[in-house]
């Protein structure tokens, strides 16, 4: 016999051994429909697993949110199965449940929508058959055998100990594949699912790995959140940047070139210059000085920044004339150097040193992602080397600045997290100085609370050099990225050996903020897409003013009011095409500019123009003058919108 | 008997085989101290060698050029001598005639003056002993067994056919070195010489070789012109922006991160982003549209452009997750896959693609100087894509925009170089498309007729894939070098498949016109410190004004005049320190800051500023606002200089 507690706290007992399936007949026979698997002591289990010792025991019904994946995951088992009866050669990769579904890596020919409509027939037909899933633990040399067609399980195989006790395997009709599961009970229980799109990999990310096509798709436990789903899954591709981005001009990407390698076309280009240029003038008004260090250094420099040991495989790594050089994941090491290349008084501290910084990283193609995750990005990158009594005062400067620039760009959504070390772990990821922890927190936090901030700690997700204070945001998928960081380093002047001289002419060390402002410019842009839904801030759209004519003898008129649009540095633009205005304002409007301008006889008569605005207000009658006026201090002072309200009536 | 042609046309018969030194006696007794060597057919020879058949003879004296050159590498061989006599253990490694003196490599310990100035010391010695130089030819096997203690040597003997006849060497005293020759006949024909510097180089410019010990020197025939040389050379260096660039705060560069990569500090930072912005800002207003395209891309896109199978060791190569990546050399791909990204129609062309470009250049170490030659570099670039028909024109606007530029930045001293292909060498180095060639020369020499500037011409000195007009210039040193080019390109668009929809609604190829207009900046920023001596045009210069204090008690009237030229977008610096005028005065000279403006009580009174340029004009009692509005129309105008006249006497 063995005892049993569930979640209300009693016990009971059952002979040993004693099923989950068992347990929900005897404790909960109204939810046997909707048992899905059970948590044994912390660890999710089949139901069909047999308990032989006194354990605490929690039944997982489709309420609870772990048997999603549960469900996830087996759906992507019959999406195998469906793919096997297709394709009986294909080769099975890896499947595996996501944040918002499931996907299933196979080697088969390209797939397109009518292979995934006919999948999905497949994989119906494979649910109403109810088949009962089961597991089964078999010895390491059977594993193989049982394998032995498939060449990418026979890999995972390989890298297992030869000897250890069992593999397990989840069988479902004729369809087995080698998972540690959990899984539910029968293909029966699967109701609403959808598959959305597929997609070329390769094996384990390597391009020198085989193709794979991957097959994405979703389930839920009823076909009313599934269609919920779907449709805010339509909303946000439509404010997805990956899409919008390319659809309005920002970006392309080539095969070519490669993945996670965007090139900014014309608009995007320009929203990056109008940013790093604002950034710049900004930060030079508060006292920082520009630098432009080279993006490659021998391996000489990462040794001593710690770089190499810890970061190597982050790095793209190349030789030269039998140097080994690397491009920078950072910029840190090289303003250091030029801090380092004269002496320093305690008066002449802060030295805030900023770039607008190319950096690098090795990013395997599987984690790449449209302009947010890219092999190569530019950040307003910054580093204060102060003195430890400057380094709450430059601390509360820098996030005056953060505040100042996101409400300038209209970034929004924005939340703070507070990252702390964790002293438990201070043999592997931490400088090991608990007092310079200890301290550095206590600054970091007084000051936060300081300026009333709301923010949330978080546990051991320090920088290795010390803590930090996270900015946080979500993706249109709701995705959560820490967009930049303001860190406190108590360690790196040491491996730099930097140092000032104080009062007493003595050598101290400074401290070090390593600080953005704005974040990774190509991030930055694709979430203002996102938020906008395309809709550019005014001061920040690639192209503010289109002037169309109403009939072809307004042109000489129309050009010129572009022309001193274009004087008062407008990006403005001119339609005179002979198309009828309906279409002009039907074109720029589905290119976003936010101004749009009309001129007829009347406007040339009066010397006026008509302004029109995104939002679908129109006001006629605006003397060009005060128009032209207008117009030039909604960008002076740049404006998110365009309101027409101040012109009157 | 054999008969030689003297170059006066004279023959003159001679027993075989007869000497230079023995022609020298019978035909031009009078110069036989000044003979150095003698041209033999076009080919130079050592006054020793045998003459045994039927040539034409020149002999050279130290008032031929050749001569020079030979002077110069007989006294790099005593060099080597004197080498071995402090360090008889010296590997000798190569050592050559240079543009303006000679060096050798060596792998001794470092050197310092004080070895240098013994060097000298024994070359003295060597020369005075007036060391009969002599060639002799000697067996592969036995130029091994004379060079087993030189391994520098032996590899230099390895990669040589050994079954090649012989190998010369030539011996003075007791020393001797394996060398093509020619040389003087004798260590006393040196007469005036200087060893100027050393520094550390790899054997063969790899760092995963030995390091040696590069020894520069000079020698010219008399000691008038060595010592004109050295006073020149002394001016030239106090220009040098290697020298003067570091000293003034432009650039650092550090041993971790390597040669070639310089840092740009604070003032170099900011002058390159004037640039930047005056070059961006100056090209939108005639119709660029900038791009911003990634630094890297995979093989496959070189290999399209054809950059792969011609230009391979010159790029940054490495691998990533399997693919093969490399650091570009130049943006004409990536701009190229924009163009190919929409369908254009004739009426949208000319497409003209600007960028701020990183490229990158994988050169050896002993390649590298200063800002000019490095290894990664910013350049002003740009594709115009344009109909055939807009060839000229867009050309003509090019070389409009070249110069107005050039003007503006106050660089002068450029010249034109037409460069075309030859036809004779179409196999190797050109597209074999000679109709094409002769077409696009034509338009191109027609164009540049019209504008009337002058230029020379170049034959063999073409793109491959079109010719070009170089922008020449000379360094400090006087080494000419292109600053940047404008070229055609008919061969390209053929390999991308570039193509416009004509009026007939044909596919069409365009031209291409490749093109800067200031070159990359790093050099451009070298190129202007080493013409302006460091002293910055005024609307380029990192700091424009120092407002200084004469007494402590004026401090605030100091702080006003410095806010308000700030908040008129002035580089201005404020120097209150407790130090006299003059003090400060001279530190804003050493600083070259172009405007020094000094207040004192009298200044306070008046409410005016007194003014001091850098060439010591000074002017009192200009009214504080007159000072403001001038100082601001001298920077939006862009001045080169700070007139003062105009403010009246």
């Amino acid at each position: 016999m063995i005892t049993l507690t569930l979640p209300d706290g009693k016990k009971k007992e059952f002979a040993s051994p004693v099923t989950g399936r068992e347990v929900v007949a005897a404790v909960l026979p109204e939810a046997a429909k909707h048992a899905i698997a059970m948590d044994v002591d912390g660890q999710v289990r089949d139901l069909s697993t047999p308990l032989t010792v006194d354990s605490q025991v929690r039944i997982l019904t489709t309420r609870d949110t772990q048997s999603l994946d549960i469900l996830r995951h087996s759906t992507a088992h019959v999406l195998a199965q469906a793919v096997k009866t297709v394709y009986p050669d294909a080769k099975l990769a890896l499947g595996t449940a996501i944040e918002d579904g499931f996907y299933y890596d196979f080697e088969i020919p390209p797939v397109d929508q009518e292979l995934l409509t006919k999948l999905e027939e497949i994989m119906r037909q494979i649910i109403e058959q109810k088949l009962a899933i089961s597991r089964e633990e078999v010895a390491y040399d059977k594993a193989r055998e049982m394998e032995q067609a498939e060449p990418f399980k026979i890999e995972v195989l390989d890298e297992l100990e030869s000897n250890q006790a069992t593999v397990s395997f989840y069988r479902q009709g004729l369809f087995y594949d080698m998972c540690p599961g959990p899984h539910l009970p029968s293909t029966g229980m699967i109701t609403a699912f959808k598959l959305l799109k597929s997609g070329a990999v390769y094996w384990r990310g390597n391009a020198k790995n085989p193709a794979l096509q991957r097959i994405y798709g979703t389930a839920f436990f009823d076909e009313k959140t599934l269609r919920q789903y779907l449709k805010l899954r339509e909303e946000r591709e439509k404010r997805d940047h990956n899409r919008l981005g390319r659809q309005l001009g920002y970006f392309i990407t080539v095969p070519e070139i490669g993945q996670g390698l965007p090139l900014l076309t014309p608009k995007g280009a320009k929203v990056k210059q109008l940013l790093q240029r604002f950034v710049e003038d900004e930060e030079e008004k508060r006292g920082y000085q520009f630098t432009m260090t080279p993006v490659m250094a021998k391996s000489d420099l990462y040794k001593i920044s710690g770089h190499w040991d810890h970061y190597r495989e982050g790095m793209f790594v190349f030789e030269s004339f039998g140097e080994e050089l690397a491009l920078r994941p950072m910029t840190c090491p090289y303003q250091f150097m030029i801090y380092n290349s004269k002496r320093h008084s305690y008066r002449d501290l802060p030295v805030k040193f900023a770039e607008t910084s190319l950096l690098f990283r090795n990013e395997a193609s599987g984690e790449m992602h449209g302009m947010i995750r890219i092999r190569q990005f530019t950040l307003a990158d910054a580093h204060i080397i102060c003195r430890p009594d400057q380094l709450e005062e430059e601390f509360l400067a820098v996030l005056e600045l953060i505040q100042y620039i996101m409400k300038t760009i209209g970034l929004t959504g924005i939340w703070y997290r507070f990252s702390k070390w964790d002293p438990a772990n201070k043999e592997n990821k931490y400088i090991d100085n608990p007092a310079a922890w200890e301290i550095s927190q206590a600054i970091l936090k007084r000051s936060l609370d300081k300026t009333g901030l709301e923010y949330t700690e978080a546990m051991d997700e320090a920088a290795f050099y010390g803590p930090k204070l996270d900015l946080q945001i979500r993706n249109v998928y709701g995705k959560e990225d820490t967009i930049f960081t303001v860190q406190f380093d108590f360690a790196l002047p040491e491996r730099f050996n930097m140092s000032y001289v104080d009062e007493n002419n003595e050598s101290k060390r400074p401290y070090i903020i390593h600080r953005s402002s704005i974040g990774c410019y190509e991030r930055t842009i694709a979430y203002l897409i996102e938020q906008f839904a395309g809709k550019m801030p005014f001061w920040l759209s690639p192209e503010q003013v289109t002037v169309m004519t109403i009939t072809n003898d307004v042109e000489g008129y129309a050009k010129d009011v572009y022309t001193r649009l274009k004087e008062r540095g407008i990006r403005a633009k001119l339609d005179v095409r002979p198309d009828t205005i309906n279409k002009k304002v039907r074109d720029a409007q589905t290119e976003y500019i936010p101004l749009m301008i009309t001129v007829g006889q009347k406007e040339v008569d009066a010397h006026t123009v008509a302004m029109r605005t995104l939002d679908g207000k129109v006001k006629y009658g605006i003397p060009l003058d005060v128009f032209l006026d207008y117009v030039a201090k909604l960008n002076a002072e740049r404006a998110l919108t365009v309101d027409l309200t101040p012109l009157g009536s």
